[in-house]
């Protein structure tokens, strides 16, 4: 049996999830994986006190296990970027594989740290990285292997999942179902990286790096996040038979790679559509075998857990000797010129006339009206405003934005138009 | 780069797109997977006509590439078993991989061959058995390493899941679906092996292996075929907010493993439920992950070679040097002691008192009923019965079986009680 020496640094949430997994699994390990892991050391910043076992040998300086001689792989699970770059690349440079679950220092330095693997012949894991316990990053990298990634489409933040079906299911305000994420310990008491897209934005520039073998770059990426989706939006969506989703987006398009994360309306009759909560999904389509689907938790310290012991297990058994980002025929590009369907909500005052101006302003622009909603405004006494919902047919984001600048320059359009992307996910 | 010289034997459907992806994508599995992949010999039985490319060593004698000195790995895709097993025991005593699509050859003869394979340190692929272009063996085994499986419940079957949706969804007959099946290439002339259970039944007990590591061991699968399910029951399950799939179950509990595969009432809530047309889709429930889910095409030249050519790229990089089944802790049992919640459709005159006297026979059994739908039999002149219907608590399939006779044993029941199961899939 193959013996892997493990030195384990950050013991919060998830690095408690792994030290218990390794040393309360070690059997199951063993059986399942063919593996005997030997846990060198851990570095804790508070010491002992985090580490409820007996006979670790533990350090409160994190470099130490970095650069621990008897250490094979470093886990890197502490967190945050500056200071986790540091412990990374003193591991690599000391010729220690990292299995790591920080999306944020992958897709900020993966290049720099992927180059500096294959310079000391090592190996990063980062499975935990992107969709938590649900192994996607291994279905792309060796599971499809054999397929031409064509786009894939993903619900990647547990968080903005949790909340826009919250707000769905239960009528609920952003306000309290961001509120309830909290209680529940599904969004954090800042939840500004979450529920601004950027988090799924990170996962998605690191799909997008292994699936179309181009450079991590997160400065490609282009998202936004959840905060403007409201109950209205959800209701329109429904009643057009699509829910709202938080869409993390990679396309390959005659060697074109684009990037984006948007609140998204989705087919009701997709997968996609129905995964609520706080779980993650990622659809690949790719030549050859069309799209495949993986469901799964995103986040939580077990989940993670998990997908940072299969990387362990794997580089144990030799690791995956890839070169990523080898293919240099792919380019990056913004997403500002690929075409979607697109959901406007446009808050009207109710005068004759308004319907005829909003229609000339999309046809003039040479824009399809694919589907139109104005429903009776009775009994809704002292409105402001009434709502006409629209789809249009395929713009670029671009002309999306200059379309909705328009509609609010008519006197007859309140300010604060809505636009979400359609996703029809073209087989 | 590594090399690894791979011979083939078969090209039918699976084995003309394993070739084809082997020449025509050299390139991108070299980028993409890191390896370049050298034919040394193709077997076909029909020779040079059937292989559209030219210089390619070709042999009508398909024993001759499995004892072929210059192959390191051969490529079963000859499907069957007598040869099959013949090719393939050829090939490990020669020190040579083996890959196979074939799920039969492992249900039959897995325990034999992952020895053999074991004493000439070789490997068997397997990927392509179950699930076809999904990649659930490798997420089983690698993906999900850490944790315990504690449930599966997949449709593996992709003909009989074209047939239910197209029964769900058109309110065709069973026999008008297995038609239309059959005219888009979705099931064979005879398609027996598929409506009976079989096939998915195989896949379940090689899924089994390798969740739980108990021997591959199809006789210990309990299984029917969806030949059973009317559209009548289809519109009941809807009613009662499920759908009918044919689902292959694997549960562990307590070291006791069963293995099952039945036309089962899904909540239509679940993802599962969702998985519509001929696509496959397996749940696996682990402990510390829970749920994740996997779906995809299950079958098709294409799916099926992209999971041949993973395959192949594993083993070039090394293989996954596991002792399946080494856990012998965990034992195989019939499943027919599992308990599960019920779907009886009970054709009955329309006489007082038989309500009455249905119900008595549950109570007398201290059987519960969870719910029941008699609908009024107005406007239907010449009914010779009239149906009710009755979801059951928890009971094992004996007791199941039992009732089910006892019913159709009443005067006022018309024998074919149908029953089915219902998979609630506890978390």
């Amino acid at each position: 049996m193959k013996t892997l020496k493990v030195g384990l640094c950050g013991v919060g949430n998830v690095g408690g999830a792994v030290l218990k997994t390794l040393i309360n699994s070690s059997q199951l390990l063993e059986v399942q994986g063919g593996v005997h892991f030997d846990l060198v050391q851990v570095g804790a910043r508070r010491g002992k006190e985090v580490v409820p076992f007996e006979g670790i040998n533990i350090t409160t300086n994190l470099l130490e296990v970095a650069t621990n001689p008897e250490v094979d792989v470093l886990v890197e699970v502490v967190g945050g970027v500056d200071f986790s770059y540091e412990l990374v690349t003193a591991a690599l440079k000391e010729g220690k594989h990292v299995v790591t679950a920080n999306k944020a220092l992958i897709a900020s330095y993966g290049n720099e740290l992927f180059e500096l693997a294959k310079n000391n012949n090592v190996e990063i894991g980062f499975e935990a990285s992107v969709a938590g316990g649900t192994p996607v990053i291994k279905a792309l990298r060796e599971g499809l292997v054999a397929n031409k990634v064509k786009w894939f489409a993903g619900i990647l933040n547990g968080t903005s999942n949790f909340i826009l079906t919250e707000m769905e299911l239960n009528q609920s305000s952003f306000k309290s179902a961001l509120k309830k994420a909290q209680e529940l310990g599904l969004a954090e008491a800042d939840p500004s990286l979450d529920i601004n897209g950027t988090d799924a934005a990170q996962k998605a520039s690191i799909l997008a790096a292994l699936a179309f073998h181009v450079p991590f770059d997160f400065s490609f990426v282009s998202f936004e996040g959840i905060e403007e989706v409201e109950l209205e939006d959800l209701k329109y969506a429904k009643e057009l038979g699509y829910s709202i989703k938080h869409i993390a987006l990679g396309e390959l398009d005659s060697n074109v790679v684009c990037v984006s994360a948007y609140p998204t309306l989705v087919d009701k009759e997709t997968l996609l559509s129905q995964v609520g909560k706080e779980m993650n999904a990622l659809e690949i389509f790719s030549e050859g075998v069309g799209s495949t689907v993986y469901y799964g938790p995103g986040a939580g310290p077990e989940p993670t857990a998990s997908a940072v012991i299969a990387d362990l297990v794997d580089i144990a058994k030799g690791g995956w000797d890839l070169d990523i980002n080898s293919d240099s025929s792919n380019e990056l590009q913004v997403s500002d010129s690929k075409k979607a369907a697109r959901y406007y909500r446009i808050q009207v005052n109710d005068e004759p006339g308004v319907i005829a101006k909003i229609s000339s302003l999309f046809a003039d622009r040479n824009i399809s009206i694919e589907a139109l909603i104005q429903h009776e405004a009775k009994a809704k006494a002292n409105l402001e405003s009434i709502p006409v919902v629209i789809i249009s047919g395929e713009i670029t984001d671009n002309e999306a934005f200059k379309l909705k600048n328009e509609l609010e320059d008519l006197p007859e359009v309140t300010p604060g138009v809505k636009k979400f992307r359609i996703h029809l996910g073209k087989k």
